[in-house]
């Protein structure tokens, strides 16, 4: 982390026209948990490289990733970020959008250090990965306005949003260490898993989670008639009056603390927060096993990593 | 023109999801002059490659042109484009936004079936001009409010939002016809000069084309209090009154024609338009000075094509 966060700030880019590059510096600084340069550095670790090795590929995934949250913050027209103004807030709409497109131009450049060879397969893993993010925002806006949203459908578009990019910060890892292609898609497979069920986890704390250690408002998912897998596994197993109630719910703009609980009540009744750990256990296991799968003597700080991530509570 | 429509309509992209792909061939459908992309196959000619070699890289200038019109038709609020509705007026401001960042990545995916020492090359070219084009956008949002506008700063931004992506189209298509360095840099100088060139015949056109001919509004420019070259050279060189007229028309909302003639007879007293006409004729001057320098027997399209965009009158 500390090794991560010194590289950014020795990589500051560009400075001038000031109007573009001072947001991106902004949410830099911003924070963050810093999850998928951390796997980056660990991935080229787990095969025997220094972790130095990976930075300018862990910078990209990190610029990439803030890329995204500054275009997404505009689409849902969010306010805050990590407790602070998101950028289209703090200056206005056109710069999130002009700011946001530099990033993703600087994420590609952020590779341009390495050799050739090693370059032409992480800008191809890029590419694939970040239209891949694009595709599951676009589902994800989607499924704002169709009413039949299946539970794959939902699995599908968390894996393209979320788990596709920790997929590829261990498998761009990989790469400038030199794994192998077998072992990069044991790592790609261990972060996709891995990021499903962290995104369940996400789901479930939500509506579940302790408000004092979440930190964020619980049941905001439910104030925004989210279609998360807690309420389409609701839909899926709810007889004829809860389905009527939950259909009600979720077709107002009702953002009460009664509505919260009505929900949190049948979700309670239909045993969907046992039946939502009962699935993130399943893609936690099938992450360990692609990790277990990796041939390395170094896989300690993986392991450690996705129990971190399994077992918090925020 | 006809080879690279065919390879565009051949080489369709993923149709799924369709809110996001559907904006995409929208765009790429309503056509315009291609103007980079023929830039790129004539390049590529003149170096006694064959046209077909380009046909990449063209559309990838091309997805990525798109891109920033998608993009900066968001920020200018603008209702058309090439006289149909722009994305996010067919669609939304989230499809424009989304749809905009997946062309940019797939402008670099066009590039992915060169072999790794052109790919590379092409690959750092198209990012170190896709960030001074949002440079050039930014310079250019940066006008709207800022008062001491420059003539050199005008012309920078002008370079740098519109030129430098015809200098690298022409650069592109030489790169893959493994043109030297220096012709590289000659083809890209004569780019580059071109379209400083053609912004300013763009910006005479706008305040004194021919309504018919020109095919759009005249006076658009000056009824957005834009500060094109030729408000600026007129702020430069008019007396008390002239200027203080001029401000006073540039800080309203007026967009009337009684504006527009007012704005105008002062340019014309000021001898504007053969001011401009004048600098127009040095940046062509400089354009074919570059082209002089090429190397190559097979120039005359590209010397042919310039004329056409110097002598046009829409």
């Amino acid at each position: 982390q500390i090794l991560f966060d010194n590289y950014l700030e020795n990589n500051k880019q560009k400075s001038k026209p000031h109007g573009l590059y001072a947001p991106i510096q902004y949410i830099l600084s911003l924070g963050g948990k810093r999850l998928r340069p951390l796997l980056a550095l660990m991935a080229t670790e787990a095969f025997g490289n220094k972790p130095e090795d990976a930075l300018p590929a862990a910078l990209s995934v990190e610029v990439f990733h803030n890329f995204t949250l500054i275009h997404d913050d505009i689409m849902d027209q969010a306010p805050l970020r990590r407790g602070a103004p998101t950028v289209h807030n703090k200056w206005d709409e056109n710069t999130g959008i002009l700011s946001g497109d530099a990033m993703l131009i600087q994420a590609y450049q952020c590779l341009e250090s390495y050799p050739n060879e090693l370059f032409v397969k992480l800008i191809n893993h890029t590419s694939k990965t970040a239209l891949e993010v694009c595709e599951g925002q676009q589902y994800d806006m989607d499924f704002e306005t169709q009413t039949n949203v299946s539970i794959t459908d939902y699995l599908k578009m968390i894996e393209y949003k979320t788990a596709v990019l920790l997929g590829a910060a261990l498998q761009i890892g990989g790469i400038t260490a030199g794994a192998s292609k077998q072992e990069q898609n044991y790592l790609y497979a261990f972060g996709r898993d891995l990021g499903i069920a962290f995104q369940l986890k996400d789901d479930l704390l939500d509506a579940f989670g302790d408000a004092d250690a979440f930190g964020k408002q619980v049941g905001g998912d439910i104030m925004a008639n989210k279609k998360t897998y807690l309420y389409l596994k609701s839909l899926a197993l709810a007889d004829g009056t809860q389905r009527q109630n939950l259909e009600q719910y979720f077709s107002t703009n009702d953002t009460s603390q009664v509505k919260v609980d009505a929900v949190k009540i049948i979700f309670s009744n239909l045993k969907i927060p046992e039946l939502t750990t009962n699935l993130i256990r399943e893609y936690h296991a099938r992450a360990m096993e692609n990790l277990a799968a990796i041939d390395s003597e170094n896989k300690e700080p993986l392991l450690a990593f996705s129990a971190l991530l399994m077992d918090r509570v925020s």
